[in-house]
């Protein structure tokens, strides 16, 4: 089943959607329609300039709205309309295009109907960098946290008791009921403290000390249980990354598969856009570089030199020369490899043949450039 | 001793609730009270419902007093009733069934008698998943964060009794003695900060603010050392979790104890409730799975394979292709060994005897499924 | 040059005194003198009980002097006189036993002399457990620790002077010069927030966000450093003290250097007070244990089995039957070190003549026992 | 092109500054400029003595000027004016020497243009020693963090339009528009609380624990990652640091690459001024320590003697003698490497040449001192 071309600019404008990143014109349309969102509550900037944020809030709308549309049409060609309707993307796609068109069909305050305008925040998450990661950490370690949330529960519920017995006679409307002693409780177990209802008697104000020192402790345990998954998290995400990377550097194929393992958890991988600086002229250095993917530009006296996929460079700064002798740049959009100084005196250590490799070309350049 | 099975479907119900989890009655017994609990001290609700509020009290009251008696009573069969009415559990069930009636009797308000009812939260208390990781944690650590404890109250009876004397004119009645001083130096030190007794001489906030420093110090301390506890305890929590699983996977036995030992560290155990899809047709993958207990049904086009325990699947995201080819879901509770991409290539590199298993299986399985 | 014994009792009381720890008599005196110190302070309390107040006073300060002299009495005769005097434990000594009398023969008021007493509470601090490690820690750390102090700082008097000249024609009293704001900025960039005082115009609320949200990175820098050091250190505490203790076991005598590293890595030094329980019947466990200094009594049923330096325990729990088959308690004050089923399994697998061992005595234990 | 040496005294003096670190003139001048300028702030005081507040401030400026122009000189000799005036220490200075004379030119009142002396405080910042770890670990983890920063913002703004939905009507004023409900929620989200604006409807409370639960959630994970990145980041400054100074002794020269990776492991490198005590005679100690750089004097009884580069000291300590026999002082600014006991032994394990170098070492001194 083809796809009679339409609108080809406008299929082509959204088909660039389709990838895990926003376009541009989705990024402009978020902020301006939330910004715009805002200035609506605001009555001196809205009566001044009613308007310009209706003209913006209803052009974000339609913006939305027909991103929406154009996503489902091409769903139901590629033959997975409801696998995009009901997946987490096209849920927000839908919430952000209806929202408030149906808030408005129902009679509400436009004023109010907007404010589900805030939805379409939601729509920047796909493209956050690390969340995928952070995910993983709150999957893997949801025993732990959640058994910190149970403790966090409890004194919640047992200090605002407490405090609710010890408190009612001396301020029977901030402490009269427990419900109401909660929200006391909650602003000090957080160490928010807000101070609009504080324990006077004192042992209202012994448990309240102890309330919060009770909050330092949650705090830390979360904290802990955290970094303990990041640390995790962070390592097995490297490592998968640059394996994928290693095995199509030429260079390392020659390695056996442990060794390879092995300079895996030496390497870093680093995503460029084009036109990047990697190499400065005359700044120390104490890293080089292999090409995963792309070509860069060496700015060598008299001459440029490009390098494409599997080459290094910057080994210089690695064999005794510390100050950069040319400027690097990416021509395009390049992922490389980099190994620290720490890893390459282990490399050479461990694979003495690869140093040689290095030594050999890092000579003949050194020659080819005087 | 044998015992008479009085009421043999009571018996069966509170036999179920003498393992480590709550029955799901006690939970609902638990929730429905403490919110009764808390609707008794709101006087407009209470007024308005006060039948449905008394009626709910009093059916969880019954609850965990017959819970109680039937434990007893089957304790003492089991020729260990002091074992069990002394114990942590005992203990709570004791208070969760007696605080309240108690308080009757001894003639409190039943406003006030009621309150008692937020013991019941405890019972919840044996079923969090992770408590006793969090307890091997503070106990292994209990030595820095005792002093660092000891650290934060001397820095708060030091820091009273400066301000005390720098504030005591100023403002004599929240500054006047040093306990009253206290009182600000606990929301001060744990950065609570209620605002509603504030230095106001120069020195008065001078110290003030390098009392809030100091918060953020322990703070720091406090998290630092939790952190560090956890990190050590979750990788020997999981080692044993896992070692138990993989000495029961046939595949893993021809390994000596050392490849074993090795192979427990790329593991990591995960425990499903039946019918759980654990792989889903289409959605890329890094990861296969071992059963150690339990079993799976594959869903491959036309036909649904079982794998039961010994058995693994998932290998072909591990060989090449990234995506997931068939539905795999669990049957009945299962304990799964699972391998990450990571991992797998370590273990491909250290034990290539393994690594051919898995490769000749999963070319069988392709074969197959032509 | 010999010391003649004038008071032996008191003399040997005190000689106590010279270790690490503080005697009881000195923990109750520091205690009971700060808080009647406190009380002194309450002029309701003071007013009912100022006699009581005054003699425990004057007795905790006598105490003290008198500590201090014996002390220094002692250096005296073992030649030691300004080494201890100018220590720190010897400094602590001089201001806890000095700084009331000197107020009082000065002229202050009495309840502001007595509030000197708060120095007594700096006696305690060479018997906190952890605190050398904190100190190390501290040390360690202190270049990015003091780099954080810099950055908080400059945020600190950033933030003030550009909220001062937002604020000080809408507030001239709290924002009217920048010291005043600078109270306002240490509240706010520690989080504490006390709210009373607080920027108005929209502009200052936007750096006041801002400064909110530093707190929020400074705090987080503070506790990743902290944590990171603190990893480092408890590995290196821990290894040190096991060291010692494995080199004195004999069972591990016969284990090359190499090896015997590697068993540290593995066990866990654990000091224990005399009529201590270390295992209870019917209990599930996990570790076994080496008795490095002291003696454990087995309470098997008939007899009473007791174990001295370098026997082992609890080994039965490792092979097979994880439920306890006997009480142990220490007789004394023992070190013992603990062997983790985990590390048992990585023990069996790199050792196996150790496991050997271990195996023929469970059975010839199990043996006996019948 | 030579240089003039018009002020060869001052010459000098600025010469001094053209490292990282500040001149302690420089220091002075920030410190002094900076107080004079709070001072200025504080009517009574600058009343009291504006003449002296004023001389400070222009004998700074001055400093601060003088020292740019130095700079640009000194840089225009060495043909790199631009290099040095665009980079950032270069515009730190250029700010510092000109923000207050142009605010003062374009006729600004003097009270505010002297605000402009805290851009002074940033020439500190190339002095900071951790400031480049920092930076690395800030960059290294921009990913998750920026991906936290999301998170919070998201919380943030939902937050605010739903409480500015749930409290409009009941508070007009303070929650009457959605920009102004942020500034509640940002208060509120950084656990800061000032309590100056607090939500009074039930839903309102709500939805505020609920996002002061959040502020401790976005807390934890920032602090998780910023620990996670520290870790890391540590290790490898240290390994750089020490890998340096360790191939300069000869001691370890006789080691092959991959033992001298695994040595560095194991030092710690310590950069001292001159005139410090090292070792203290009759303090326990537990580490020995090899001179890579500059010198030390053992005060032995009736002698002392000097060890120079490629030495070691403190042996004793690591060889069964806790005790330290004699104090060791650096005589210049010395870099040492630290060898715990941990690690000693673990040196001694593999690499038995070693040990008995120093043993041998250790033997031949204990001779001589007799």
């Amino acid at each position: 089943m083809s796809k009679p071309l339409v609108f080809p600019a406008l299929e082509q404008f959204v088909a660039a959607t389709a990838g895990r990143n926003m376009t541009k014109a989705a990024y402009v349309a978020v902020t301006s329609g939330v910004i715009m969102m805002l200035l609506l509550t605001v009555d001196p900037a809205y009566e001044a300039a009613h308007r310009w944020v209706d003209a913006v809030l209803w052009a974000c709308l339609n913006f939305f709205v027909f991103e929406w549309a154009v996503r489902l049409r091409h769903a139901y060609y590629a033959e997975r309309l409801w696998g995009y309707a009901l997946s987490g993307r096209g849920l927000v796609d839908a919430v952000a295009a209806t929202a408030v068109p149906i808030a408005l069909v129902l009679g509400a305050n436009p004023k109010t109907a907007w404010l589900l305008g805030v939805f379409w925040m939601f729509k920047v998450v796909p493209g956050i960098p690390g969340l995928r990661q952070l995910r993983r950490v709150l999957v893997l370690e949801s025993g732990p946290l959640l058994s910190v949330l149970v403790i966090f529960l409890m004194v919640l519920f047992v200090a605002s008791v407490v405090v609710h017995y010890l408190e009612r006679d001396a301020q029977p409307v901030a402490f009269g009921s427990v419900p109401a002693t909660l929200w006391w409780a909650v602003a000090t177990l957080t160490t928010t403290g807000y101070g609009d209802v504080v324990p006077i008697t004192p042992l209202g104000r012994l448990v309240a000390a102890f309330v919060m020192i009770c909050g330092l402790g949650v705090f830390g345990l979360w904290t802990g249980i955290l970094a303990t998954g990041f640390a995790a998290e962070t390592r097995r995400d490297n490592f998968l990354k640059t394996w994928e990377s290693v095995s199509k550097v030429p260079f390392f194929a020659a390695l056996g598969p442990s060794a390879i393992a092995d300079v895996t958890h030496m390497l870093r991988t680093m995503d460029l856009p084009a036109r990047t600086m990697i190499i400065k002229k005359g700044k120390a250095g104490d890293s080089m570089y292999f090409i995963a993917d792309g070509e860069v530009e060496v700015d060598l006296p008299g001459k440029k030199v490009r390098l494409g996929e599997g080459a290094f460079f910057g080994e210089m700064a690695l064999l005794g020369n510390n100050m950069r002798s040319a400027n690097v740049t990416t021509t395009r959009v390049s992922r490389l490899l980099v190994l620290d100084l720490v890893d390459f005196r282990l490399l050479m250590a461990r694979h003495p043949d690869l140093a040689e490799t290095i030594d050999a070309e890092a000579k003949r350049r050194a020659l080819e450039n005087k």
